[in-house]
């Protein structure tokens, strides 16, 4: 049985573990993301005191580089977050240890280890979407990681305006109002100045923001034709969310795509584990 | 050498062919799209007069049902087409010639096709759209079919309305203003009374349906990060469009997403050849 080292990197901290199967994170502790050069020196410490590895999965905020012919393969790609543009974040750990690294997007590997192990099992078609902070996508297609000359972006769809938001520019410095520019935790504050769970259940945010994830499942449905399509993070936690992106999805699609709405449109299966979870199933894979 | 029985199948004409590989098309010929009864029926009389075959490829207009567990598979599925609502595509073949049968998509019989010998050669990710009478599309990634339920419907993706494209309705009966409703040929002639070809080329139509088709580009890098992107159909017979389509996308993109537009988007490097050799590329795969 394989043991391996896993990585969980966010952009606020950096949770790490210890695996040779699902069933069994034998040890874990977390890490303040602050310079690369103090969070990645911690990482390698803490992996030095964990006994033998055999390799090891990175599950990561992104962008990332993940062309196996560049020298950069494994950095952090441009990013706004301070200090981060150009880490080497696979390096860091290949250089320390020598050992077999599988790394990829959170999103990807939470997809991974959904298809595996969560609500998305036996499917041959998953999504995942991560809305917090920032909008993320992933899709693992017969039991693969969708690639192209990079990771997808997928909170970076046009979608249309809801009729009673178009005023508003959105918040995503590349795109104005793209998924992520109308959708994400920031687009939901800068609006209307509070979370969706901070304002009155019958305020127009909540049926605004599930709008948008309702016409990213028809789009999604139009392109994969899923089995699943999982929205975690943040602003999922919004009660009543997942039932409002639900109705509206069934309504937009209006019967033409395969498959039940209540069945494929659900919450994340693996809880607060999904993250090092994505990362030994990108270790597996590997 | 294998020999296939070649079928591209239309909604106003099947093209029927007969090749080993993809340079060597032997025999081909035209059979109008009438009932299935005679359409089909025609079709077997042709292969029989073909001599000994291998098995066939057939590239078809959809819906299709692709589930190989199903005991439909390989019929036409709900279809607004007079009489093919259900039509036994695949079993007309397989019982008169007991052959191996592959079927698919046309769109996705073409993306294969451009994929192993047109402008997506040596690309891990390439998606074909047809824009016409309907809008499909279909992607190859890492050389397979990317299937899910069912077949993409890509021509229902959700998009953001043209400022100057806001009382339209869309043509779409089930979504209205999908990308279909709204960038179609029927959605045209619907706006305007003619074809694009037919309008000035000053007329705002061209940039209006230019910019649909470049929000689905955008969409699609969002998704796939894909190296080829191949616009075929009727629309795009329109002097410019695919100038105008690169322009608008690389716009909206604003330098996000990996990779040069120009190389990215194209017009199809087959053909008129793209339906048969996309029904030869199925045919070789299963």
């Amino acid at each position: 049985m394989k043991r391996y080292g896993l990585v969980e990197a966010g952009g606020t901290k950096f949770v790490l573990g210890v695996a040779s199967n699902k069933d069994d994170i034998e040890a874990t502790t977390r890490i303040e993301t602050t310079t690369p050069a103090e969070t990645l020196g911690a990482m390698v410490d803490w992996f030095r005191s964990q006994g033998d590895l055999s390799g090891f999965g990175v599950a990561s905020f992104g962008p990332l580089i993940l062309d196996k012919t560049s020298p950069d393969w494994g950095h952090i790609g441009i990013t706004p977050k301070p200090h981060w543009s150009g880490a080497d974040l696979a390096g860091s750990l290949k250089i320390a240890f020598g050992l077999p690294l599988a790394i990829d997007t959170d999103v990807n590997g939470a997809a991974l280890a959904e298809a595996r192990w969560g609500v998305g099992q036996g499917a041959n078609s998953v999504l995942y979407f991560t809305v917090g902070t920032g909008i993320g996508g992933g899709a693992v297609v017969d039991g693969r990681i969708v690639h192209g000359l990079s990771h997808p972006e997928m909170g970076h769809i046009r979608l249309p305006r809801h009729p009673d938001d178009r005023e508003f520019a959105g918040t995503c410095p590349f795109h104005g109002d793209c998924l992520e520019g109308l959708a994400s935790g920031p687009a939901i504050i800068a609006r209307w100045g509070a979370s969706l769970s901070d304002l009155p259940a019958d305020h127009v945010g909540h049926d605004i923001i599930a709008s948008y994830l309702a016409q990213t499942v028809v789009t999604m449905q139009a392109v994969f034709a899923p089995l699943s399509i999982i929205f975690g993070g943040g602003v999922m936690g919004t009660v009543g969310m997942i039932d409002r992106v639900r109705v509206q999805a069934k309504a937009l699609g209006n019967g033409y795509f395969a498959g039940d709405i209540d069945e494929i449109v659900t919450l994340p299966g693996l809880g607060d584990k999904a993250g090092l979870l994505g990362a030994l199933a990108l270790a597996q894979a590997d």
